[in-house]
């Protein structure tokens, strides 16, 4: 059986079903490349081998291409666990691997969690239902620029949609892109496009290292993240539409007071495995 | 302070932050009226009590309108909790409450969680940046048929992209609706319109009770979902874009074989509460 397990975005929204879960299993992968989980994917998996699961820090190749067909053999024989940060299907390629393992008869769950898809929209406070497809900003790749989240944006506000946009990592190459370099990027897009999608007074909401200690949210005129200064770590910004609702623009002007979640001790973690292990 | 807890869709999905707020607060007012929690909120609110918090099963009245002073109130003097199911502020009302807490200068938490819209998401395994807005299909009231989830899925599927949809329930009535009371209002609405958005051999996605042991999943054609039963439980539905990418096709070939999770027995979550109260 091969069990999808989302870790959420932290320790803290990890879910009492994930533990029980990664218990299980025989096996735990731990995608170590699409997200960064808090406070980190290391310790998780030294707890877990502390109670005898054998974990595999797996990077691109063990969860993609050749590496599919080598889990899907081994969750034949025994449970194995794919834990991924955020959600296992959302915003990941694992599904490849969910459709090899069901070619092959292996027997498949899901385990749901928290992703930045709900955390971004929720922690936003802007309304669900005005939010339309979502898109990743990447880096002109050997000269090409990729125009297509300009397009997005523009369809969204011309339909009066929010846009969350997820912004490009790359963990193995230590590369984060920051909300100034997205912005600069469709900035240039526009440009070349003859566009006028975004004003430099429209507002952006930036949701910093959700999950983190380092979390943190801020509202910002596309001016001002121009002249600004960003840690490295994970940013998710949001295009509001032009026009929001009187509940919309009260929120924006609170969200940055809002608490948001701390990493919790490890401690804590370690004691309830120890006793869901028992 | 206002600590807004999200409590994911069942006892599985609760995140260990979740269950550490609850016990901070001297005060847990639970969502009882905007969506189900399984195996029920009852039994959380029975061992919340046990270790000595005030919990209070909240209905509209209590958390909208006159309810909210009263509640910005308490939240000026101790920690008060307001705990629903899904995310806190995704599909529920309750920013209003945020927002009149942050003008009488009371702290303010946000703890996001799983809600429906990323566990359908990622359990149908389509792609996340395929789906367009979500919308929410409500009964004809006082014989006025409310146009907009037809406009929704048309204009979704003009630009090639999924759509969620939100069945109406109404739980202090004891109202849920079916996914073939669903797709009959959207076929009447559409007719009345004179479009043609959706035909017989279309196919929908249904997502039943999702997070409890009656927990389902099923990929079948509008014509199909005419002629089915459904039992009386919370149902949610895709939409899928024409359209297929070869992988999504793949996976609406196999999600009927998935396993989702069952209820955790509620002993466990009394011995972690126990656990972390220490």
């Amino acid at each position: 059986m091969i069990r999808f397990v989302g870790l959420g975005l932290s320790l803290e929204q990890l879910a009492i079903g994930a533990i029980f879960r990664l218990l299980k299993c025989r096996k735990v992968y731990i995608d170590i490349y699409t997200n960064l989980w808090f406070p980190s994917v290391e310790e998780l998996a030294r707890i877990l081998k502390e109670h005898g699961i054998d974990v595999v820090m797996a990077c691109r190749e063990d969860l993609e291409g050749y590496g599919i067909s080598k889990i899907v053999k081994e969750a034949s024989e025994s449970d194995v666990c794919i834990a991924t940060a955020g959600d296992p299907m959302i915003a990941t390629t694992h599904i490849a691997i969910a459709v090899e393992a069901a070619r092959n008869g292996v027997e498949l769950e899901i385990f749901p969690s928290t992703s930045i898809l709900n955390t971004a929209i929720s922690l936003s406070c802007l309304q669900m239902y005005r939010f339309g497809k979502t898109v990743t900003v990447v880096r002109p790749k050997n000269g090409v620029v990729y125009e297509y989240p300009i397009h997005v944006i523009k369809i969204n506000r011309s339909l009066g949609l929010h846009t969350l946009i997820l912004l490009e990592i790359d963990i193995e190459k230590d590369y984060f892109m920051t909300p100034k370099d997205a912005i600069n990027i469709l900035l240039d897009t526009q440009r070349l496009l003859g566009e006028r999608v975004l004003g430099e007074d429209d507002i952006v909401v930036i949701l910093k290292a959700l999950g983190s200690p380092k979390g943190e949210i801020k509202v910002r005129t596309i001016k001002e993240v121009l002249k600004e200064y960003f840690d490295k770590t994970v940013y998710t910004l949001i295009i509001p539409a032009k026009n929001l609702h009187p509940v919309e623009e009260d929120c924006l002007k609170i969200i940055e007071k809002l608490k948001i979640h701390h990493t919790m001790d490890m401690d804590i973690f370690k004691n309830i495995v120890k006793f869901m292990a028992i």
